[in-house]
C-alpha cells in the first residue's frame, strides 16, 4: 500500500512521513520510506530510497544555478533514473505493508513536472494525502479552494486524493474548520452570503462540484501529537480494500 | 493598470515581463517593473521595485537554511515590508500606464503564502496572467487541469485570471492546443470518451464548471517571438475598461 504525502513547503510532509511511519511500525506493520526531495535536509526517518544519493539541490547551487533553477533542474537531471525509482518503489511495496512517499518540498515540482506525474502513474493504486496548514485558511472561500485543489491533485496525478489539515495542534480549534470542511452544504450556504467576488466564485465552484464529485472525507492530523493517525490508517486500509471509494 | 504574471518556475514569467514591457514602451506606454522573486538571478528589465534589495534566497542559504526553507523563509522575513511594497506599487501604478509584476519563481510561495495573497488583495483591479508551458499538457485531461487551475488562482488571489500558454514558439503547433483550450464544448465532448479515471474526473469537473463560470479567453504567447502581445495588450485594455468581463 503506497501513501503519497503531497503539499507545499512547510506543510509537514517530512515530519508526518517520519511519525506516521513510526506509528505504523509500532502497530506491527513493516514500512518502507522513500524521499523524493532533492532539497531535503535532515530526515526524521531512514529512507529505503533517497533521490539525494543521486543528486542534491546543493550540488547544483554550487555549480552556479539559482535557487529556483536548481530545484527544477535537479528533477530534469533525475529523469533518466525515473524507471529505476519506480521499479524500486514497486519492489519495496511488495516487501512491506506500507510504503510512504515524501515528495519534493515545493509541490509544483511534483505536480507540474513530468518527474512526479510519470512516477505516480506507474505505481499500483497509491493514495495521495494533500497536506495543508491552517495558515492558508484565511477566508471562507479558502475552504472551497483546498477542496478543489485536492481534486486537481487527483486529476493531475490520477490518484484518489484526500485533503488533510495538518498541524491541528497549533492553536485554533479544529471544530471551526470541521464545520466548513466536513459539511459541503453548510459551506455553500455560507458562501452564498459572501458579498465578495471571491465568495461568489467559490460558491459557483463548490456548489457545481459538490453535484458531480463524490464527497471525500477530510483528515485532521498532527504529526507531533499523533492526532488523526487512526483515521489515516483506516482510510488507507479502506482504500486498499475498495480501491477508490472513500466517501 | 497592474498585470501580474503567475506560473511555475520556468514558465517564462521573467522573460515575458522583460519583453512585454519593452513592447509596451516601444508603443508609447510608460511601464513600471516589479520583481517579487527573492531567488531571481539576472533580470532582463530594470526593476523599479526589487525585493532582493531587502533580502535574497542566497543570504538565507549562507545562513544555513535548506533550499526549500530558504525560499519560504525569505517571504516570512519580508512580511513587515509588505505594506511598504503595496504602497510603492500603487504609487507606481499612478505614475505609469502599466505596472508589470514578476512573481516568485515557485508559484506556491505566491499562492499559498500570505505574502502573495495579502499583497494582491490591496492592489486596484489587477489582471493575473497564469503562464503554463506546453510541456504540462500531456493528456486531454490536462487541458481541463489548466482551466481549473487558472480559476483557482483567481479564487485565491481575488483577481480576474487569464490562462496563457507560453513558449508557443517551441515546437508543436498551436492549433492542436487551441482546439481544446478555446472550445470547452469540444474539450468536454472528447473527455467523455476518455476511458481513464482521470478522463472521467476531468469530464465531471469541466462540464460542471463550464455551466457556472464565465468563459475566459486563453492567450498564446511567445516572449521570444513576441507572439500574442497584441492580444495581451487588448485584453489588458478591456480589463481596464470593463473591470472583469473578459468573455
Amino acid at each position: 500500500m503506497i501513501l503519497i504525502f503531497v503539499g507545499t513547503a512547510g506543510s509537514g510532509k517530512t515530519t508526518l512521513t517520519g511519525e506516521f511511519g513510526k506509528y505504523l511500525e509500532e502497530n506491527g506493520y513493516s514500512v518502507g520510506y522513500v524521499n523524493l526531495d532533492t532539497g531535503a535536509e535532515k530526515l526524521p526517518y531512514k529512507p529505503d530510497l533517497d533521490v539525494r544519493e543521486d543528486l542534491t539541490v546543493w550540488e547544483l547551487l554550487k555549480k552556479g544555478y539559482g535557487p529556483n533553477g536548481a530545484i527544477v533542474e535537479s528533477y530534469e537531471l533525475l529523469m533518466p533514473q525515473l524507471m529505476d525509482y519506480t521499479e524500486r518503489i514497486i519492489r519495496l511495496n511488495g516487501e512491506r505493508d506500507y510504503v510512504l512517499l515524501d515528495t519534493p518540498g515545493q509541490v509544483e515540482v511534483f505536480l507540474f513536472h513530468e518527474f512526479g506525474v510519470k512516477l505516480v502513474e506507474s505505481l499500483p493504486e497509491p493514495l495521495s494525502v494533500y497536506l495543508f496548514g491552517p495558515e492558508i485558511l484565511r477566508g471562507i472561500h479558502d475552504f472551497c479552494f483546498v477542496h478543489v485543489f485536492a481534486t486537481l491533485i487527483g486529476l493531475r496525478l490520477g490518484t484518489v486524493t484526500v485533503p488533510a489539515l495538518s498541524k491541528v495542534d497549533s492553536g485554533d480549534s479544529v471544530e471551526d474548520y470541521r464545520k466548513f470542511l466536513d459539511n459541503p452544504d453548510y459551506l455553500t450556504a455560507r458562501l452564498k452570503f459572501e458579498a465578495s467576488t471571491q465568495g461568489l466564485l467559490a460558491y459557483n465552484l463548490c456548489s457545481a462540484l459538490s453535484e458531480v464529485l463524490a464527497p471525500v472525507r477530510t483528515l485532521y492530523l498532527s504529526a507531533k501529537k499523533r492526532v488523526g493517525f487512526e483515521d489515516l490508517e483506516t482510510l488507507a486500509h479502506e482504500h486498499r480494500c475498495t480501491c477508490g471509494d472513500l466517501t
